[in-house]
């Protein structure tokens, strides 16, 4: 076993699990959070790959969404990763949105970045190869996240179909390189080179024709105070109209870019993976 | 006004306060969380107090819980307020089972406590009344909590059951004055004359004959680290079976005192007050 338990703690009739492991792809240890359900003591189950957002661990999605209930229910795994690598020998910043703590689901070619910061092959093939080969999953994969989460679900989905098969988001980073927090860390882990900067921006990639048969479910806060400078959900939208992708964005009136707000809908996130990974 | 509005989120299409008010009965701040589901738009709805455990604030509850799912398909409202009273000016202690974050939901009798820790008075009328008066609630209350907020919800359940008519726990000190962390507080905050202890023991007010003709719903993992020695539940089980007090004690298997089992069990604690405070 590469997966060195840190905790397990009965829930919903299931076990939520923390793990720590040694990744080769970013270059040292990754904490990541494992709930399985009931149903997996006796048979492999399909999983939904959760990625949080900036300042987040492996402890927000689990302790916070509630979605624990819902995969219970259904019988689905959730693994939800830290982001980013941590510790002394791993480069930071001070700043909440950079570093530690903000790898942004891509692979850094800038130094101090490049050693460490490489999240995007972390999300798309180690991890999920490491939890297939250890824990009782079936290989059928969903993917989801919030915010910076939400934008590496975006990408990471519409690059690797072979793999998710089923894609939503919560209040995503949908066109990275047009704002703040996406050129910030573009420009910093990437280089000022901005066509680098095109495969990890899910409006980018829509409009190149990377697109997907199936439906994408976003949930977006119409209160939501990152809105109208770092999220520009109509970005996507536009993209996803003039690309031919499906793309459900449902436009929540009243509700904020907090957990609360993903509490609010996570059963029918979770409800839209299962329907896609089950029913073929 | 005396609720002043600290935050307030929109959450399964409710919305969940926190406030800030001056309360008479532990002569400062008290920090109270509260959901409103969205019933309570149109008409007046029951409530559940909430009482937390050791080191809590009105934080932990709405966070972890997922409570709020249920209250808003019943149409239930949550006040969940702090521990204690908190500040410069309140009397503290370093350990985290005394002082601030440690109320015990009991008026002190021993300096330097007494001035501001009258949690008992706080919870059983300040609260209630003040809520009931500026809010769109029925006068229709339960009351639950963990660990030391068990304490508190079969205590004040059993000795004000003329505001309260619904009383459940999970985890509950159910003896404080037979175990470490009762007798600590209780010797703190009332003073080494253990008759005035018995007052706010749930083990032995059921035994001095306050009970209830409602049944008592309690929930207790049965991996629980503090069972053994701070929890205790068997005195209770056996006080209650003597003194013919209707009690329905869950020994969960393979659940701990964390905030995952509460989320566990939480809906059916809701579904067990809204029956009962509305099926007369």
């Amino acid at each position: 076993m590469k997966l060195q338990q840190v905790s397990a703690v009965k829930m919903f009739d299931g076990m939520q699990y923390v793990y720590q492991h040694e990744s080769e792809s970013v270059n040292g240890k990754m904490n990541v959070a494992v709930y399985m359900p009931p149903q997996a003591e006796s048979t492999a189950v399909p999983a939904l790959l959760w990625l949080s957002g900036l300042t987040c661990t492996e402890q927000n999605f689990i302790t916070k969404a509630g979605a624990q209930r819902a995969a219970a229910d259904l019988g689905m795994a959730i693994i939800a990763p830290d982001t980013s690598p941590r510790g002394e020998g791993v480069a930071n910043d001070e700043a909440y949105d950079l570093g530690q703590g903000a790898g942004f689901y891509l692979n850094a070619t800038q130094e101090p970045w490049a050693n460490h910061f490489q999240m995007y092959d972390y999300v798309v093939n180690e991890l999920p190869e490491l939890i297939e080969a250890e824990l009782a999953v079936d290989g059928r994969w969903g993917i989801s996240g919030h915010s910076m989460g939400g934008h590496g679900a975006l990408t990471v989905y519409l690059k690797n179909q072979q793999r998710f098969s089923s894609c939503s988001a919560f209040s995503p980073i949908v066109a990275p390189a047009q704002v703040p927090w996406g050129q910030k860390a573009f420009g910093t882990y990437l280089g000022d080179d901005e066509s680098t900067w095109q495969q990890y921006d899910a409006t980018a990639l829509v409009l190149a024709g990377q697109t997907s048969d199936s439906e994408i479910l976003i949930d977006q806060g119409k209160a939501d105070d990152f809105l109208a400078d770092q999220l520009k959900t109509e970005l996507f939208a536009d993209a996803c109209f003039r690309a031919g992708q499906k793309v459900n964005i449902r436009m929540q009136a009243g509700y904020d870019h907090s957990y609360y707000f993903i509490s609010s809908f996570i059963d029918e996130h979770m409800a839209f993976h299962y329907q896609n990974l089950t029913v073929s």
